[in-house]
């Protein structure tokens, strides 16, 4: 039982058969032909030489294949991740170095081990820091600034920069070097395959095609423009007149080495790790999520942890860069009618074989194609709908939405998902410390208790109801402290403080300290602190404390009591024990 | 009006007259001789020579006079804020050497500019991080850590060390070389002031004095053992014997000039003063509160920032160290009678005297009377009874109790304090990520849903009715996800889920974005979502959002509304619109 879980491929692999089988391979010759060219471009766009895109796609899916709860989940370079490297890597060396490379290699190494950790500490969690507003606006702008850095590529130019503004400069100083016929392949690869996106579907299902193969078939976009513009640079002998190409690629398997094991390298890499990690998972994570509810299925995040942690450490192993769950290939494995994991290893062999013997094709590959193919891929990250939505939601989640696209633009990905997720977290601690409450009272004729500012109510002067409308934890306690004591200052007839609690879901020790505090300061002002409607846990807890002992007034397990009770003493007398005839109503919540 | 916000004085200061000058000076007199030998030995225990302590009594006192809001609270060199300028001021230099005592001059600087910073911007609330467990557990390790460190002046031995593993090590080294004269003078004084301490007043009061002379004159007790000392040092020679005394103080007015201003020595000591201000303005608070709840008076905690900010900023320009509001000497000053903070004002020009006329009295002081004064103050710190409440009351708090107390002890003072802030958010994240839920039935015969584990209710096997207990935010927006397709998942005759959102206060962007995945989700395995008890103000907002065009259900006022709908609709059936015969009920809500 407890096996299965670490290894969900016992659970699917029982079940499988002929018909699961010819559904895998069909799929993953589909995923195969879209990974070639994908694979290649964002190793580019990472900075590192293009096998290690295709080394990247094979160990750490069949990693993936064992460990992962996903069914269609297709692992690999994506693009966010493949930035985030670039923008790592580049802080220890130059791109395309051997320190550079080696550096991606422990990159994958971190990132994998954090995944793992996450995962068996069920850590989890902490991925929630990452807030929608926030993993939004981050791709958002790291696709901005993909789109822009693979200008260089589709101008023939030289261009640098991890962030918007020295990317820009570069690409302008250097625009005048633009070599005529890069820029040809370049936009009309572009010009295709934004054309293979939006018009090929609808013209081959003119043709008759039915909607889904026809779909598939668009997908294939990339394997043309590839071998159009191949086959145009053997032709016409681009090469010779600038066309930068993809060049000789080894045939190898994907080699076996151990990443560095360099104590300072690590530490420098540590924080970038996390997060490329983090923002990994959430990004994947919500993918299998999606694809497993169409099919009524389950993921268990924190297996996915373990998954993505196994096809990591696999990937740093074997020549590869830090992987994760990709959204279009994901689609496409499941479109494609991947039933299990399976579809996924039998993927990786197709990489493999490309790995193999089909990288001398890819020679003279202009490179201004890749750098076309990965820009129509990240525009469709880039989304202008969703700010204008949160706007209008919520002012809060817009600032943190725009504060990460902000710095992430103008200072790179890793200040821009800190300064992201600081600011969510700080906006949330700033709401959680001064959460609703109201003074109430009684609504005339009923044992209803409604705010005073809001509707025509009974209270008494010697009498104040608070209801706070949250659980009392130490990121409210002294807010809370400081709510009492300001509505005792300003009133000088309270003899009566009651604390309505039908709200209160928790009080932690912060919160009961306070209330120790209230009820003590209280009593120096010759003032009752009672408390009313506690619900069943939190009175459970309440009495293993000294809060009860202390307390100068009384519970009441309904505000409609406490108010009668206090509402008949005179002013300096006992308050009498509470009724107790309505614990069988409460018995009910 | 906004002018007296910034400057209470001109609250207070209207009402002066002649009976509250004199409670004044008389509080001033009495706080000014308990002060003088707490200043010697607080500056001692930070490392720095004894006038330091004076200076940092005199106009840091006069500036919080101006700026702050509490009535009685006073100002001036603490015990857990001298060790965490020892810990921190050591990273830079040798304890005693020039650079150590700039580099306290600038820790005091930068902890009043992040305190005045706070005030100004109103982020006090960021005090809150600091959880009651984890501030508790903190003045615990300190008190042991400063008890432990001032053993060496009462042996005479040299010892050195923030953290316990080093002090015991290197006291336990030197013990050898322990100085007998020295020996009887700490442990004599350190039994008085115990004696004075427990059995003073009661002795004092059995001849007749009241109680609160009694009890003030209790809080003298160290000036006696000052003077006796002091005495006995001179009349024996004691000097040459060994015994370490404080030495030739300077007699001037407090050294007027700038902080250093050095950009890297300011980036050294930003953490380490930003965390010293914020335990300092803690501690303050939680005195002036409590003394001013005792005259039914507030303390304005934006406006407490302000005040210990100016005299954190008058200690740096005059000779001080960090400051911050004591709990005894605020005590002492409460029970003496002080009345406004001019009695504060007045404590200043006594310390100012002193430091002009007093301070050759002081050259023969052993500095074994002040570590005896250093541990017995510092003892009433550690609290082994708060650890024990805590352990019974809340496992994950007493948990970030023990880590910080732990950490401390072991580590220091800084990463103590990290650590426990770290947990204690931590341990909320955790928390907050897996609310409370429950799905509910209809109890039988009423409009009355409950838990279905708890209570026998109705329920249909193609409804999940799910509750839950907390706002929806992007801490718990993925485990909602998960939470509905896990229900889903495990029941496949499920047609309708419904959302019941009693307790819900607030759905924040990253909550939408989940809801409308979830609605997405479940329109893929053909089930509806509905929402049902949607408080007003969350409906308004979600009127602003796109969830209500795309959600499959509906919104239905009660949830029993809900129930009786759904469970009359076939199969295939619409949800035909709600009642709405409820609003008037509602509009109660």
């Amino acid at each position: 039982m407890s096996l299965k879980r670490f290894l969900p491929i016992l659970e699917w692999g029982r079940g499988y058969n002929g018909t699961v089988l010819t559904n895998d391979l069909v799929a993953a010759a589909i995923v195969t032909i879209m990974l070639i060219p994908q694979s290649l471009a964002y190793a580019m766009l990472a900075g590192l030489p293009p096998e290690m895109g295709l080394y990247a796609s094979i160990l750490p899916i069949i990693a993936y294949a064992l460990f992962g709860t996903s069914r269609a989940l297709a692992v690999g370079p994506v693009a966010v991740v493949s930035l985030m490297t670039l923008s790592a890597a580049s802080a220890i060396a130059a791109p395309g170095s051997a320190e550079f490379i080696a550096a991606a290699l422990v990159l994958a190494l971190l990132s994998g081990l954090f995944l793992l950790a996450m995962g068996v500490l069920r850590l989890g969690f902490l991925a929630n820091l990452l807030s929608h507003p926030v993993v939004s606006g981050f791709i958002t702008a790291s696709g901005i600034i993909i789109a822009t850095s693979q200008l260089k590529s589709i101008f023939g130019i030289k261009a640098s920069g991890e962030a918007l503004p020295e990317l820009v400069r570069t690409l302008m100083t250097n625009i005048g070097k633009t070599n005529m016929p890069t820029l040809v392949i370049g936009i009309s690869a572009t010009a295709f395959l934004f054309w293979v996106r939006k018009g090929l579907k609808p013209l081959l299902m003119r043709f008759g095609l039915p909607a889904r193969p026809a779909d598939l078939l668009a997908k294939a976009g990339p394997i043309a423009a590839v071998a159009v513009s191949t086959i145009a640079c053997i032709a016409f002998g681009l090469e010779d007149k600038g066309v930068r190409v993809v060049g000789q690629i080894p045939q190898s398997l994907p080699p076996f080495a151990a990443p560095l094991f360099d104590a300072e390298l690590w530490q420098r890499l540590a924080v970038p790790a996390l997060l490329l990690s983090i923002i990994g998972f959430v990004e994947s994570v919500s993918v299998a999520q999606t694809l497993a509810a169409k099919k009524r299925q389950r993921i268990r995040p924190d297996q996915e942890l373990i998954g993505l942690g196994a096809a990591n450490i696999a990937a740093s192993f074997s020549g590869g860069y830090p992987v994760t769950g990709g959204f279009a290939r994901s689609v496409v494995n499941f479109d494609a009618g991947a039933e299990t994991p399976a579809a996924g290893a039998f993927t990786a062999v197709g990489i493999l074989i490309a790995a193999l013997f089909l990288t001398p094709l890819l020679a003279s590959l202009p490179i201004a194609t890749l750098a076309a193919t990965i820009i129509v891929a990240v525009l469709s990250l880039v989304d202008f709908k969703t700010p204008r939505h949160i706007w209008h939601y919520s002012k809060p989640d817009f600032a943190a939405m725009a504060a990460t696209i902000g710095i992430t633009l103008v200072a790179g990905v890793e200040k821009g998902v800190i300064a992201g997720v600081s600011l969510s977290l700080a906006l949330f601690l700033w709401n959680a410390s001064r959460p609703h409450a109201a003074i109430v009272g009684r609504v005339p004729e009923t044992q209803h208790f409604r705010n005073v500012k809001r509707h025509k109510v009974l209270t008494d002067p010697r009498i104040v109801t608070i209801r706070v409308d949250e659980s009392l934890t130490y990121l409210n306690a002294r807010w809370l402290e400081e709510l009492v004591l300001e509505q005792v200052a300003e009133q000088p007839a309270v003899r009566h403080v009651v604390l309505m609690c039908s709200a209160v879901n928790e009080i932690d020790a912060s919160a009961l300290e306070s209330l120790e505090a209230i009820n003590h300061r209280l009593q120096d002002g010759k003032i009752k602190l009672h408390l009313s409607e506690v619900k069943g846990p939190v009175m459970d807890r309440l009495q293993r404390s000294h809060l009860l002992e202390a307390l100068t007034g009384k519970i009441f397990l309904s505000q409609n009591d406490a108010f009668s009770t206090l509402i008949l003493l005179s002013d300096d007398e006992e308050t009498p024990d509470p009724p107790t005839d309505t614990w069988m109503a409460r018995g009910l919540i």
